[in-house]
């Protein structure tokens, strides 16, 4: 498809964070399987489930849009997505593969903000309120997580693993 | 390079962002020749300057680690690169394009910022406090540029590009 107009534009982008969503979704438990802190494999467990229903989410902005679903490949997400599971591969200290899978994580997370606050621009420019609304809602949570995958790597999981390699 | 301890998963973090760095420099004239807002092409010749002086300090980041400057193919901005190279060959309106490369760009920016932000964090714990200053120092000009690039996606660009497509 060419794109020839910022709706096209916006269906574009909203194609490729569904893209996007359905691969981390598929990627989690392998995530949630590496981790050993018990707070932050909570944590992933919650996200998990927000993701699903950021998923159906989705599915109300293709409504909003007059759209099927449909999900367009998005090489950042899988170049992402590889580049995590090279590094989870290469470390075996569980207080390091902590560290690391929260790193792998928020690079995910900001993947995700850029991708909704792009789309929930163009969206603002083109008066689809509602639609907007919805992207702002996602939006927001992926903030939150952030700021929680944030909390979680300054304060118990990097410490431990600076005393469990030193 | 197995990855055994915190110092390790900071030293491939930062070679990393090393080949991440270089590889954005590389892509910015094609972004740029693309751009037709003035004021959008001098924002992206600024911020290529200021990669070339980011790059330069992450020698000096490496020069803290006493390690000759390396980087590491990662496919993460491999793969942004790729989708924004793709989403600009399927553009011909200038306003539309404008709004893409901006698009692009904050993929990229949010890409450096959660790898600058988990690098020095992870320095902070090892108590490598120059080093996690000079990463922090980038963090900071990454998030001035996402937020200068949040800007123009909000007022001129956009809005321009809806009034030519509508």
């Amino acid at each position: 498809m060419a794109i020839k107009s910022m709706h096209d534009l916006l269906v574009d982008s909203v194609k490729d964070i569904y893209y996007a969503e359905k691969q981390v979704l598929k990627t989690m438990p392998r995530m949630i399987k590496k981790i050993s802190s018990n707070n932050v494999k909570k944590a992933f467990e919650q996200h998990s489930k927000e993701t699903e229903k950021q998923i159906a989410r989705l599915e109300k902005v293709f409504k909003e849009l007059n759209m099927t679903p449909k999900a367009k490949k998005c090489p950042a997400i899988d170049g992402i997505i590889q580049e995590g599971k090279e590094v989870m591969d290469e470390i075996s200290d569980p207080n390091v593969m902590d560290a690391a899978v929260i790193g792998f994580a928020q690079k995910i997370e900001h993947y995700e903000i850029t991708s909704y606050g792009t789309a929930r621009t163009f969206a603002n420019h083109l008066g689809m309120n509602k639609l907007a609304s919805l992207l702002q809602n996602t939006l927001d949570e992926e903030y939150a997580t952030d700021d929680k995958l944030t909390q979680m790597a300054q304060s118990e999981v990097n410490v431990e693993a600076v005393e469990a390699s030193a």
